[in-house]
């Protein structure tokens, strides 16, 4: 089934904006659990309360082939209703693009991906033509780098600004979104502002800090929707023992619930 | 070894800048032959005329997890006093960035890297504590996507730039360098200029069309070297047929000796 639709049946099944990040860090695992152990738990746990999955393919590299198969068991854990986000931000010239993506959607079979922006269109077309399947381009990232280079001024707007409109500009096939961290939202704001209609995944609530209420309102479009809100550690780590899917779980339907509510403030009405 | 002394002593011992990309299409690898069975040859046909050797992940990551096995097959026929660059291209958020070190260094043992600058130092430093290994920073390369964002004007120089100047602050631990394609000379030049002594990895000469003496006057430094140029698909298929090895063998030989040829041009002593 086609991203945008799975997606906005999940959100509507789960009355959910929420996006789980599976990012098993080894140093965190509980003890004696395989990364696959540990996602069927959080996955069982959760599934009910998500609008998709994400899973940073680099957790998974990090442990070789053996990851590389805890991925491809995780992804066959998750269930099909719900739809997976590859975390890969790739980007690469042309040809190469073409095998990433076929790496990532043919393979994997990933129903959206993120990429990198850095490379320019034809990094990005060779991903644009699977119009089935969601891309999403880092934009203005969460993290204290994101200023080195994405914050530099560009004919009096900076860098980031310059992504999102050429994401606008390039959007033939009507499946591309982007990536803005939910640790300024100022920035978040002013590309909600910039791209009204266009999906936005947002990482950097929970650990990283991004300040819920404010998210939501800058984030979500006029319906109070076309967010993907995404926590990974706050809800994976959310306990260190064996209770981890329990807690995985309370958080997730804290977190779900306050995006939800923030989503209904008299604010939207305006 | 380190990779800084790793790469001197081979392109002293082999007499080359020449690195070959080990990129192998698919749609292109003759009949019959595996990945793993058509590096082999290449290899075993080119490994006395190169400096390094540069994998793409992409092209083993299009294979599945056959393909990743074939990667680390590749890697245990390349002879160890060789360098070999995984061109990653990877760029993440710190923690995340950390995995994906240990993926490229700790579980592929790559002597180098290639990656994407767009998310900052934090992306970045996670590889830089691998203080004995090589890390390229993509900053003007060589497809026509490159225009998009990184010749963008920031504060009257193009954003790469900015890349090229905050590697040059960065490099606390001598072991960057930057991506530069051959297919602009006039850029390569200026980056040359800003970065006097910094190592640049240099693809896009063979099948992306560029200019060889100008790339080789270019884009090495003062002593004619410093330089690591890479063909991939000129070299890997300059045979369809089963003389594919003897043909690629024919190929860098060809492509070392002009690039020396041009190193001890008259320009070089000015």
């Amino acid at each position: 089934m086609e991203f945008t639709r799975k997606l906005r049946e999940a959100t509507a099944r789960n009355n959910s904006l929420l996006c789980i990040g599976l990012d098993p860090d080894p140093e965190r695992l509980p003890a004696g659990l395989t990364i696959a152990q540990f996602n069927r738990e959080v996955i069982e746990a959760t599934n009910d309360l998500v609008c998709a999955y994400k899973p940073n393919l680099a957790f998974y590299e990090a442990a070789g082939l053996e990851g590389v198969k805890s991925l491809e068991h995780t992804l066959s854990l998750i269930p099909p209703n719900i739809p997976v986000i590859g975390d890969a931000k790739r980007g690469d010239i042309g040809n190469t693009a073409r095998m990433y993506a076929r790496s990532l959607f043919d393979v994997f079979g990933f129903d959206a991906v993120t990429l990198s922006p850095y490379l320019g269109l034809d990094s990005i077309e060779p991903f644009m033509v699977y119009s089935t399947k969601g891309l999403f381009l880092l934009c203005r990232t969460s993290n204290p780098g994101a200023r080195d280079f994405q914050d530099l001024e560009v004919e009096g707007h900076p860098l980031y600004e310059h992504v999102a409109l050429k994401a606008l500009e390039w959007n033939a096939h009507g499946n591309l979104g982007l990536v803005v961290g939910a640790t300024h939202v100022r920035e978040l704001a002013r590309i909600r502002h910039l791209c009204p209609d266009m999906p936005l995944l947002i990482p950097g609530v929970g650990t990283q800090g991004g300040d819920l209420p404010e998210v939501v309102k800058s984030g979500t479009d006029r319906a109070g929707g076309n967010a993907i809100i995404n926590s990974s550690r706050a809800i994976l780590f959310a306990s260190a023992g064996p209770d981890f899917a329990e807690a995985a779980r309370r958080v997730a339907m804290i977190t779900r619930d306050s995006i939800n509510r923030y989503r209904e403030a008299p604010h939207r009405s305006e």
